[in-house]
């Protein structure tokens, strides 16, 4: 076969869209004053920026003076985790935090700051198909929780959690639901509203939007300080000179890929292809994670006796770009926390790939991965039985 | 005189320079894998990321590897002061914090932070040229100070502070010291090794970089903690993917703004005519600050009898931009703390506007300036007088 470029890492990011790069460009050089400066110029900037805001609102099924810009999703992820703890730790004396075992590590290691901080912090177990064990999440979430954070869908395996039944349950003991939403906007159509979620994340360069630009949207009941501090910006809840060009940037590519959304079908039939392929013609390989409640282009497997580093650089000879688990956990000696949540050992998690596709990813797309996977694997096998 | 478009609030934001612009877009389209991905793609963004990282750390006298890419100004001087006072309070139990009275309200707001978590504050006072008093900044420093925090140029009044005797004093007492320099990036020649300071921050749209990056550097012996949690981004000090094309479109723009250096003189004579003018032909005003130690392009004046926010807006009818304050602070009640903090009251404080010119500024706009500050002025004053 002959070589392609491939690229099935979606979940680490994707090209900007043509069209949001535009906007950001046209933007950038036409509404370039302050949205702080109260001459005109500035105002124009403000009133773009409400526009946006306003947009994303209504896409996502939020009130746009709930909306607020940050960095990216990580900085939503800390903002929202801390800022949410320490509320209801000063508010009621709610001294604990509850996240699931597979969070992202912007959610996990803002939890494990509070920790060293004096805060009880409880991981949330979940099933072999990754989703929260709600039976054990029962025993858990009581009355002393001031926060559960559980993902929307999982970075690295996929999963769409429960987010229904666990947002009542916090909301049961009277604690704050939050949900990092950066896997599953552009992937899955949502409400914020539906969610019951009082906080929600999100980052735009997972569905075509620039680097640089994500969201923290609140419920209108919720309360938390700032995070970053200093000028009055986003009502004085995100300080910083607003990033208005990756603002409509990213409103642009959340449209986008909301017009488009029956793409996303298509695509989780191409994966299903994958993975039916490896099942069947790729011995003693497994599938991750659930197969029904998994967000389109998600594919966690892991091969036994393989290397999973090896198998993604192999992959990469070939042009094909495939991830060995998160990008932010990329350089970390600990094989995926994820994979090991699921109850199985550190070899099988060693032994893992993610596959995940982009939208517009092409049947030839996935029948070159499904090729060089089975070589590839087989490559790897020989040598290690040498 | 006919009616032109004059921008003169450089202080808040420049417009992206095309050179800039062009360097974001051509990054974004090519170079555009997660630079924490291991596959090709990802590591021609590393590469791209670090020789960014390299050429600014060149650029700033600082060293790559202390070069850490932030969202912008105002995150970087959170993560500065917060994360400094907080690692010498947890080392060698140093419990206060000194910030200038004048210090934009990212580290003032910050550091407030910290005093409602148990820190003590203190204010260093500056002299009615704004810079720091250092006789009286000598008493406050003393053995319990953790951090000291004072900006290298002022946001509103342009003064450039005694960063060399500031740096000592605090080190002799064994405290970092901070500097802010996102007002001096760009306009004045500087290197950060020869502050002598700890940690330096800058943000990228004062010099004609795009939204939503900037830099926080710090000397090789300076130990923090990180900020923002997640990945390893960043050698693990600052979570969240790397906002590469940002980042190159900040280093071709710092380039620019030092290849082009000479225009500062040009643009500080065009400020002096202004200010020589409103002295010489505008009864009744005051400039605020030193106009020895200053940036180039600003201007700080105030007018007895007129308030600064109807003189700027009637300014803006003429089709020129200046700001009353800080963009940051705008829409705040009270009147600027720089200005009061220069010794004179509140009334003073409400009749200031400031001109910041860019780089770049024509002597027929410092004409234009010239003629309608003294028209508007006047109206304002017969109004008032009515």
């Amino acid at each position: 076969m002959e070589k392609r470029f491939v690229y099935a890492d979606a979940a680490a990011t994707v090209p900007t869209l043509p069209e949001a790069l535009l906007e950001y460009e046209k933007t950038a050089r036409e509404i370039w004053g302050n949205p702080s400066s109260q001459y005109s110029v500035g105002r124009a900037a403000r009133r773009r920026l409400d526009e946006c805001r306003g947009r994303m609102a209504e896409l996502l099924g939020a009130n746009p003076r709930r909306v607020f810009f940050t960095s990216g999703g990580t900085e939503a992820d800390n903002w929202a985790v801390v800022s949410g703890a320490r509320f209801m730790k000063e508010r009621f004396g709610k001294n604990k935090i509850a996240v699931s075992e597979v969070e992202h590590p912007a959610v996990i290691n803002a939890a494990r700051a509070l920790e060293r901080e004096g805060y009880a912090l409880e991981y949330l177990p979940v099933t072999p198909d990754g989703a929260v064990d709600i039976e054990r999440a029962a025993k858990i979430i009581d009355g002393e929780v001031g926060i559960v954070s559980v993902m929307y869908a999982n970075n690295e395996i996929g999963t769409i959690q429960p987010i229904g039944t666990l947002e009542k349950m916090a909301h049961s003991v009277g604690a704050y639901f939050m949900t990092d939403a950066v896997q599953a906007v552009g992937s899955v159509k949502l409400s914020f509203r539906d969610t019951g979620a009082d906080m929600m994340t999100l980052s735009g360069h997972k569905f075509g939007a620039p680097r640089g630009i994500g969201a923290l949207i609140l419920s209108d009941g919720c309360e938390i300080e700032p995070f970053i501090l200093g000028g009055e910006q986003e009502r004085g809840m995100r300080a910083g000179t607003e990033n208005l060009p990756a603002a409509a940037a990213m409103t642009r590519a959340l449209e986008l890929s909301l017009e488009n959304f029956d793409d996303t079908e298509r695509v989780a039939g191409l994966r299903n292809d994958i993975a039916e392929y490896i099942i069947n013609e790729i011995p003693s390989s497994h599938i991750n994670g659930s197969m029904k409640n998994r967000i389109c282009g998600n594919l966690s497997v892991s091969f036994d006796g393989v290397e999973g580093e090896s198998l993604m650089l192999l992959l990469d000879s070939r042009g094909i770009c495939v991830s060995t688990g998160s990008a932010c956990s990329s350089g970390a000696a600990e094989p995926s926390h994820v994979i090991t949540a699921l109850g199985y050992g550190r070899e099988r998690a060693r032994g893992t790939i993610r596959i995940s596709l982009p939208r517009g990813a092409t049947a030839n797309d996935a029948e070159y991965i499904k090729v060089c996977l089975s070589e590839c694997v087989s490559r790897l096998r020989e040598i290690t039985h040498i």
